[in-house]
């Protein structure tokens, strides 16, 4: 056992407050620390102390390490939850949160550094017996690219090795735009990542995303808690995700959750992670990348569980056994997030930010509010443009499905534009109501 | 099956939304009635359409038989909900409801008006078998009233036969005290109920409250579903209730949420009812009441078994079965209720209304808020001083209760008083934590 007394909460927003409810519920003491743009913020107040370290930009504050581990030495902290975002992918500083003597609430930092690289993460994957997308090791020059594109076949992906999160990936048709994309992508890697190496992967175009949440203590008990349909992207960031994946064979589900487990067996994974699929239309499913972290999405696996995901990280970071074993886990009816942001959807969904005028959010059965502004905020231009997350539970599927529509028709927002009307169109599609969608499914329903 | 496509609300606040959530999950349309003061209201602006029925007094509007009936001939409901309050147990109200060709939701009005005299209910229950606390019939006068008590035993309650939530209850402690009450019980309840019928119960002193939910759909199948603990109350106000009752013998549980079952079918309940009982300290429990609509307390019971009583409600009202059998029903965790009202805990507990200047809500995993109120709102003196109901859910109790103090500690009410404070108090108190309360603990407590 890892003593843990007071948690540094190095992040903002909605996160920052799920994290605080959790250190709440386990007795554990919180810090906040933020940025100038943040001061006041609503998770900053509920924390029993907070830390302003530094500008508004998050390169200046919430990216600074230095500025975070600085705060945990001031504040007496024993441990960091590094949230999603921001640092939570960075092995290094996962490493000098060690190093200072304080406990990184997420896996060990050669884990977050083997799966955080993409091609060496899919032969991890594949060492642990677990089917990756057809695809290439690290391309350097066209002549390999073609050769390996003749191989898998087009259309094609050429993907940044240290990307994620949808970041990072170029469609390709044909060899001719290979030719062309290949040194862009390159470049653009290197800018972004720090990393120019990229790599080839079949482009799956009419396949679905599901991705497994799992759970693993470094006591030898690694388990999945189900999985997430996350189809519905529009420029591969998720819009509405949901538990369970509608009209998943049972069979297929079976052995994609046992191959997420067994892969986080394999890595030695501790804590909260989440193992993402491409599903393919004849039930074939491959691994496609982990997150080393709690996800945007998490809610709606805790909806259907019960399991408290962000509880459980912080169970295995202070050396204990995962509360639950995997025959304990038994997922009970349906739920859907839609993600409430700041943004035009007339406008090509920029982001827009402003005051919060009016805040009213919605409630009754089933409803659960993931936000961390109340109303009177300001929806700052300095990070990304999540107001809420509303997450709405039913007994099955249609009755989640209504629940969120009325959710949406309840919430009401003054001051910024969001997509919630949108949303509820979306809600409203064939498509959507009968769970026949795919990773492209949102654009093209867009453009019609 | 009977055609319902639009439900009149008859109700205001909380509940009022509660039915019209429901309303639209079930693909009903939905009409609201308000009075003057509640013109613009929020559950009235998400309603597909609303009727002015008159003035603030709810004896003006919520109350007017007259006016609910014409609003709905006016409209083209076909089924009017009563909520809970107002008309929900007045037997001539759903019988004019059906008189005049629509759907009362709600049991038939000869069980509402059997179950609502006091007397009549006892002796039903022991008809069905089911225990009721020791007590009398009617008693008249003060020599029949002695005879009854000598064989009851002091101390009891005089208690007014159409009395009910709490009202029309007078504690006795010896002969003495009774030959003063009765005929002030008399008179009162002549006054409040219009009828001045009382009788007597022995009072149990160190009983806890504990109530049964049932549903019954007229096919045959009435179910319970579990019981909720609503022993912490002040003056027979419910402040605090919780599912599943703690420290509950499973073989207390099973044969009290049985006699439920058992007393629903016997007297050919439909809908949504609640079986009230005190529960002895020595495991033995006594039938006090039934409500013969749904509870404000009613969110626990949702929570710990997934099962929408509103939702099974309007299937009944249109003569479709339960949704669920007896054996579907299989509560998980836990789950408590705080209400939050517009009153001053200091100062005897007098409500307060006013305007809610700041209406912050609480969030996150297994947090539930029903409000009728969003921020701007006023909280009017008309009506009762209700503003939002918490209710939390957790794995187990211990969870339930750490996250209903972080759902207060959330809660930023500005404009009116409220008790959040003393609900956080309570909360941390040893015997609420050890779940080892009754009845009279809570005016105790206040008194240390």
């Amino acid at each position: 056992m890892t003593a843990v007394s007071r948690v540094l909460i190095a992040n903002r927003g909605e996160i920052a407050l799920r994290v605080l409810r959790a250190c709440r519920e386990a007795g554990l003491g919180t810090v906040a620390v933020h940025s100038k743009a943040d001061a006041g913020a609503r998770w900053v107040r509920l924390a029993d102390s907070s830390v302003h370290i530094g500008g508004s930009p998050a390169a200046k504050s919430y990216l600074d390490a230095d500025a975070v581990l600085a705060a945990a030495r001031a504040t007496g902290a024993d441990a960091v939850h590094p949230g999603y975002g921001f640092l939570s992918e960075n092995a290094e500083f996962a490493r000098r949160v060690a190093a200072a003597g304080l406990v990184f609430v997420g896996p060990p930092p050669e884990v977050i550094e083997r799966m955080g690289d993409k091609a060496a993460a899919r032969r991890t994957a594949e060492q642990a017996g677990v089917a990756v997308v057809p695809g290439s090791g690290p391309v350097t020059d066209l002549d390999q690219a073609r050769r390996a594109a003749d191989r898998i076949g087009f259309p094609l992906l050429v993907k940044a090795a240290a990307g994620g999160g949808g970041r990072g990936i170029r469609p390709v048709e044909d060899s001719d735009q290979l030719a062309r994309v290949l040194p862009t992508a390159q470049a653009e890697a290197q800018a972004a990542f720090g990393d120019g190496t990229v790599y080839l992967e079949r482009a799956l175009t009419r396949a679905r995303h599901v991705e497994v949440q799992v759970l693993a203590d470094g006591h030898g008990n690694a388990v999945h808690v189900f999985e997430r349909d996350c189809s519905v992207q529009r420029r591969r960031q998720k819009l509405l995700e949901e538990a369970p994946a509608p009209h998943l064979d049972p069979r297929v589900r079976e052995e994609m959750c046992a191959a997420a487990a067994r892969l986080a067996a394999h890595v030695g994974y501790r804590g909260a992670g989440t193992v993402e699929f491409l599903l393919d239309e004849d039930g074939s499913f491959y691994f496609m990348e982990m997150n080393t972290r709690i996800q945007v999405e998490h809610p709606v696996t805790e909806c259907v569980t019960g399991v408290d995901l962000v509880a459980e990280q912080l169970r295995v970071a202070r050396g204990e056994p995962l509360s639950v074993r995997q025959d304990d886990i038994r997922p009970a009816g349906a739920a859907v997030e839609v993600r409430i942001n700041a943004e035009d959807p007339e406008g090509g969904f920029v982001p827009v930010p402003g005051d919060l005028a009016r805040f009213d959010l919605p409630g009754g059965p089933g409803v659960r509010v993931d936000t961390g502004f109340v109303a009177g905020d300001r929806i700052s231009p300095f990070y990304d443009s999540l107001i809420a997350k509303l997450v709405c539970w039913g007994a099955d599927r249609e009755q989640a499905l209504a629940r969120a529509d009325q959710a949406l028709a309840e919430l009401r927002v003054e001051g910024v534009p969001t997509a919630a009307a949108l949303y509820r169109r979306m809600l409203a599609s064939p498509e959507v109501r009968k769970g026949a969608v795919h990773t492209r499914w949102l654009e093209e329903w867009l453009a019609t």
